[in-house]
């Protein structure tokens, strides 16, 4: 059975890379996680990805060069036909298109497809996870930062490349700095990265926080959503004042994603998405409702039922 | 040629009624207009309706019942199928569901279809104005209200009914009270109905203005289009200030629109925007900027070509 074309998956994200081997039914039959390379260029995250693969394919019981093909999930400017990746602002030295596609290919004699993480995240939901009976969704990946994934009538809606950015919809007049370098976006106020930023300032400004104190008894570096949801648990007024303000945006720029598509659904996926999963998601949907246009029937609001594998079980989904 | 497949075509609106026949090839043969009751109920926005049908034929030097279709373009809730419209705000005492469709068919003995005023005139930017060559677009239809309209891959969406809400994008945090109930939407500051609404507040609250002196001068009882143009021709202070609001306003929300559709092009139409042509449509890029996730490669701006008219050309494509 495992034999009967094996296809290889992989998320890369700015914080890890995971990868799976899947069946044609796409079961997951083994997977593996690494953490990405924070230093270096696209060979080293390269290195990295091809280690995590794998690892994932010696789990299950596979060897490496019987995947038929491997999809790619990554952020930045993708150009499948080329097979190259650039402008990866979370991924070390990667600004001019790397050759990913043809490493990858040549090291597991694979075809290989690369998509955009977020759209092929939400492919996977829409046909293996929370949205299978839907026929239009809004993913919203709440996550380092905060990306967005549509699919309208059935079929993938990308624009000219750069639809679904639902983490720079402005949502304060004059706000705050962005990552992206505008002002007032969601991701302002709702990326990990944003977040974890406001509460350094916050503490250098004097406040109390057992935030940085959990990173270093988990012997971390970054405010992961697992530090977020411990410091929430402790009842830390200033990570629930952030996450409330988090929440607000991610709400507010929802609506304004849902008055222009008014989908069937809006599946909440992402590492902080998914980690605080179906009470939040719930409080995503009150912050929504007081600027959602069509109130009186609002979309579906689900948690992402993939989880972490999300990205990559859609990954696969490029070479189904 | 007048008697081969003659089109009528109404443009049900809050403030007037605009008909036009048209031939096989969408020239406008003939065309009237009529001030929408502001009294009574749906059969006296019927009669005039079908007064200014009946001119349109006229002018087009036409019996009214060689028409052999009529479409109608109007705001609310519309079941194409059932041929009644309901819940019309604008529209005196228009609430339950009217059958429309079978009052214009039984008088002119034609087809009728109904379809939403801003799909229909979007859908006539598309096919025969100023967004010909593109094969997505966002409608902007800026008037009483500020409406949009979506096309995706040559196709209209409408999401479950209601998608394209552009004016009810929140843009300010708890900022003003909009018609629609809600605050701080796009409509709130650029809607003709809000700006009127707040240079009543400014006069009362001792703001100096010549809008309503204009108003008088000109005979009218509400602030139109041509008043706003006039007033800001003579520099007139307030009315600069709330222009500049609203212009802002436009400009974030479609900002927001472009951010999760990212089209080929925006069209902006509607009283306000047509009469305001293109200096104001460059205002409104300007505004979009700062805002747009896709900066490095902005979707082509343009003034809808088809002027008034195009609602009712709209209207004229839903039985062609």
């Amino acid at each position: 059975m495992a034999e009967d074309a094996l296809r290889g998956g992989i998320d890369l994200g700015g914080t890890k890379i995971q990868a799976i081997v899947a069946d044609s039914n796409n079961q997951v039959l083994g997977q593996a996680r690494r953490p990405t390379p924070q230093k270096g260029g696209p060979p080293d995250v390269v290195a990295a990805m091809v280690e995590a693969l794998e690892e994932a394919a010696e789990a299950a019981g596979v060897a490496p060069d019987t995947l038929e093909g491997i999809g790619v999930g990554a952020p930045g400017g993708i150009d499948d036909d080329a097979g190259t990746l650039a402008r990866a602002g979370n991924l070390p030295g990667w600004r001019d298109p790397y050759p990913l596609a043809h490493e990858l290919g040549d090291r597991f004699g694979a075809v290989v497809r690369l998509g955009n993480d977020v759209s092929v995240a939400t492919d996977a939901e829409f046909h293996l996870g929370a949205a299978r009976e839907f026929s239009s969704l809004l993913g919203v990946f709440w996550g380092t930062g905060v990306g967005g994934g549509i699919v309208l009538d059935g079929r993938q809606w990308s624009g000219r490349g750069t639809a679904g950015e639902i983490g720079h919809i402005p949502v304060r007049h004059h706000g705050l700095p962005c990552p992206c370098g505008r002002h007032g976006c969601v991701e302002a106020y709702a990326g990990r990265r944003a977040m974890e930023a406001r509460a350094r300032e916050a503490v250098d400004d004097g406040a109390k926080t057992v935030l940085f104190k959990i990173m270093e008894e988990k012997g971390r570096d970054r405010l992961t959503s697992g530090i977020w949801e411990r410091a929430i648990e402790r009842g830390d007024e200033l990570a629930e004042k952030l996450i409330d303000d988090a929440i607000d945006a991610i709400g507010t720029g929802v609506a304004s994603a849902c008055n222009v598509l008014d989908p069937e659904a809006i599946i909440i996926g992402g590492g902080l998405g998914v980690r605080f999963g179906e009470p939040y998601a719930r409080r995503i949907s009150d912050a929504m409702m007081p600027h959602l246009f069509h109130d009186d029937d609002p979309p579906v609001i689900r948690v992402a039922e993939l989880g972490d594998l999300g990205g990559a079980l859609g990954a696969a989904l490029l070479v189904a």
